[in-house]
């Protein structure tokens, strides 16, 4: 067995929230958009949605959903955002992204268009992380 | 039952290729990359993916893997780049898009980065609609 590990990228961008079933969840520094990251824990020669063999294509999806919907209730967001790139990073990462009109990039794309921003509010993080607690069944471990 | 139609601005910024069981597929008449929509034919307020029941969304998964697995071999890609955005068209649409080192945006994402190019040939046109026709069971229908 691999020992998974997240991307120093994506460490270096994000808060690590926790763990859902397959997939780390974690968030953009940037508190200027609510940006999540889901990391699903898989072999890391595969990086396509299509390569993931068919229980954990859904369970991938359903933990998409998961947050997507949290996204949108909890942060009252006019539209969410998927994204799976890996231009540039190629570990397979799940983009989650609330956008509202007047948020600093709308309409266009968060991708390559977000500019530096503050970060997230200790507080605020821990409300977040919180909510999820209650509402995902997201488990929290220590990276 | 409501009438299902593609929005007018997808209409223009793409090709319309055929149907897939849920979905009709179109192209992006910029040929600089292969760029790809699924338009799912499902009522105009389902705009989120949460949003579609669970035997319409695992076809819709079912459709992205496909038509992604045919982006990457038939394109011979590097990556496959796949959105759910609607900040600007509300219809629920799914980008499908490959890429490579050196193309026009690498590796910065097609999303606002696309600038004009050439339309497809169309005997290129026929040669990827006649292997999408093979490969994915593509049903052709006119609009």
């Amino acid at each position: 067995m691999h020992e998974f590990r997240i991307h120093a990228q994506l460490l270096e961008d994000c808060h690590v929230l926790g763990r859902l079933r397959l997939s780390h969840l974690l968030l953009h520094r940037n508190s200027a958009l609510p940006w999540f990251l889901l990391v699903p824990a898989v072999e890391p020669e595969l990086v396509e949605l299509f390569e993931l063999d068919a229980v954990r294509r859904t369970q991938l999806e359903e933990e998409i959903d998961a947050v997507a919907r949290f996204v949108k209730s909890f942060f009252r967001v006019e539209k969410v955002n998927i994204g799976v790139i890996g231009n540039v990073v190629r570990q397979l990462h799940v983009h989650v992204i609330g956008r509202r009109p007047g948020d600093p990039c709308w309409p266009r794309v968060a991708w390559g268009n977000l500019t530096s921003g503050r970060p997230w509010e200790p507080a605020r993080l821990s409300e977040i992380t919180a909510a999820l607690l209650t509402q995902l069944e997201l488990g929290q471990d220590v990276l």
